[in-house]
């Protein structure tokens, strides 16, 4: 019950038993082809270039970010916490100017800043996380690519945790790249990372192609833009891969492409709406449940996000202690924290397969148990109760 | 039967519908460990630092040269075959400066000519696949780390089509890096790549450590060495996640983990020695069956990969035909070729769980079936004949 990566579905993990197919085998270009239809709705856009990039989570990020901003490119990151570090950090590697525009931990950027950062910079790219773990908050991304697009900007969200959680928008927002991890609201496990991006990114990332020698074919011509800074992480590339051209690239990760399937499957026969109604119930059970013990919630809670919650550690409890013992005692693992936030917070999370009454409803129980033989004084059962009562 | 991916062992699909642990759970972290002790014998090693890149056998590549070369670096690739021009195109991304001595295709490269240029380039690291399946070669490199060694120069070695099926020995070779994939003789699916490092390699990259911003520690100092170009394929923070540090970095791609952890169990149990006689028992047996049905099998004879097997298209037979029916009617799949061979040449593989006398020989009575139908004339049963006498 941590903030990911988190518990698979067991028809994820059912799926990936399944016997290997060869990579060019109409049976498994058949599936590379499911999975862009299925991942359209996730992603909620319409884009044609919807598929997976073979690694974590932050494989996608570098992906994109590599593929969109050559050297010396001005990139501006919102950064509200450690996954808007992460962005800064992937760019400055691979050689753009990165200004940013920030939050204090625990609230978001309004959008009149980041007009204001725009206005201010020029940049080529705007970079922002949606919803960033490390701080629990879900940055309002509506209007944001209207304003990207009237400044000739593209728009990258890395939504690694929010995707099959809470809506994610790409068309609405109008994001030009849009990524994603398994192992969080999807249902699991890390290891794939699947991607949006909008017909004008992909032209543009198309004018960066150099096809690997080796590989070339008279049917695929070389852009004029600047090449891709990684081989591995190349779009253009990917995308000869998994459209019609078939250019070889990399082996695809046969596996993980049947859990990333196996996870679109489960999202799209629960439904997205009910989906992301039952993870907003989870994060209003925790809330209530943690406030009725008496215990802090992190953060701003207008743009908090339903699917992993901040807690205070409270005076005088050891927080690495509770979570030694919720995992000794009951095998149930809560997060701790990162940078400013390190021994100030656990964070509950409630994500995909964990997004269940039952578990949450555990956890809190577990948490009163713990929390009791550390010292800590509050009415015994009140967590849990509130938390049933908030869940319906 | 293609030169991979392959059919996977069953042990490993199984082992891959496990349910997934949190990252720094004890369970995961000693199956961490784990991996990279299982890892070390495959590798020929007694290096430390052997674990596994979260990607396709590319991933592995692309973090062994942007972790040993910074922009402006001279390196020089041994080139024999489609994967000596990957590892040119994956070094010109990240700024190397590339100098090559090659072969032509289906031949491999004298270790004079490699001596003589080193002496004549300089190069900070030499680049060089073992086995290269668009070609069907094996490069000796016995003696190559020895001649790096003595020029102040580091050995990378791309095993991904040999590892687990012909000896990989990174110490005798002396090599600094040896990366590799599951997806071929170890049997598993596409997306991990074990990877190991020698420690004067090691400590070079350490030398490089730039930790990301949100996660630095008072414990882990900043090297004074380029920051490497890259954050997903930085291995000295890869390195501070598999050891005692544990520095978060990605989120380890669990499914696969457990996965490369089985095919090295499998690996294991066989016995290295017992599963290199029995991939080279099945080259044996291809190579015996088509020469018996009249015929070519391409490249150097003292050099062949003993995993796959390149064989000339005989005239007035279409090659695409022939890939076809074995593919539609007996549901196996043979591979077709690459650049100058593109058309040229077909090539079995006979890798991990398909190196086995059932299926080479379903094969060889395959091809003789799908090559009468189509024409071409020799003596019916010979194929299959040759090949069982050769198999023992």
């Amino acid at each position: 019950m941590g903030p990911g990566p988190v518990n698979a579905h067991p028809r994820v993990l059912r799926a990936m038993a399944a016997d290997l197919l060869g990579q060019f085998d109409p049976e498994m270009t058949g599936y590379m082809n499911e999975v862009m239809a299925l991942y359209r709705p996730i992603f909620g856009t319409d884009n044609r270039w919807t598929f997976l990039v073979d690694g974590t989570a932050r494989a996608g990020i570098e992906a994109a970010l590599v593929s969109l901003a050559a050297p010396g490119d001005r990139v501006l990151v919102v950064k509200f916490g450690r996954f808007g570090l992460l962005l800064t950090e992937i760019l400055e590697r691979l050689g753009a100017v990165v200004e940013t525009v920030e939050a204090p931990w625990g609230e978001t950027v309004p959008l009149d800043a980041i007009a204001e950062a725009i206005a201010r910079t020029g940049p080529k790219v705007v970079a922002c996380v949606h919803g960033d773990t490390s701080t629990t908050m879900a940055q309002p991304l509506d209007g944001l690519g209207a304003l990207c697009r009237a400044a000739g900007t593209y728009l990258y969200v890395d939504a690694t945790a929010t995707i099959g959680g809470m809506a994610v928008a790409a068309d609405r927002w109008e994001a030009d790249i849009v990524t994603g991890g398994l192992q969080k609201c999807l249902g699991g496990p890390s290891g794939s990372a699947p991607i949006t991006l909008s017909a004008r990114a992909a032209e543009h990332i198309a004018g960066r192609r150099h096809v690997e020698q080796g590989i070339r074919r008279a049917d695929i011509a070389d852009g004029a833009g600047a090449r891709i800074g990684s081989n591995y992480f190349d779009l253009a590339m990917i995308m000869d891969y998994w459209g019609e051209k078939r250019l070889n690239h990399h082996t695809e990760a046969t596996t993980m492409l049947y859990g990333a399937r196996e996870c679109a499957r489960v999202v799209l026969a629960e439904g997205l709406e009910r989906r992301f109604a039952r993870h907003a119930a989870a994060g209003r059970a925790v809330t209530a449940g943690v406030r009725a013990m008496g215990l802090t919630v992190f953060g701003d809670d207008r743009f908090r996000m339903t699917n992993v919650t901040g807690i205070l550690i409270p005076k005088g409890v050891d927080g690495e202690r509770v979570r030694t013992a919720m995992r000794e005692h009951f095998e149930i693992e809560i997060g701790s924290a990162f940078g400013p936030l390190q021994g100030r917070i656990w964070r509950i999370g409630a994500m995909g397969y964990n997004a269940m009454k039952h578990k949450v409803l555990l956890t809190l129980g577990a948490l009163e148990a713990v929390l009791r033989a550390e010292g800590y004084r509050f009415p015994a059962g009140a967590g849990v109760d509130a938390a049933l009562e908030a869940w319906s």
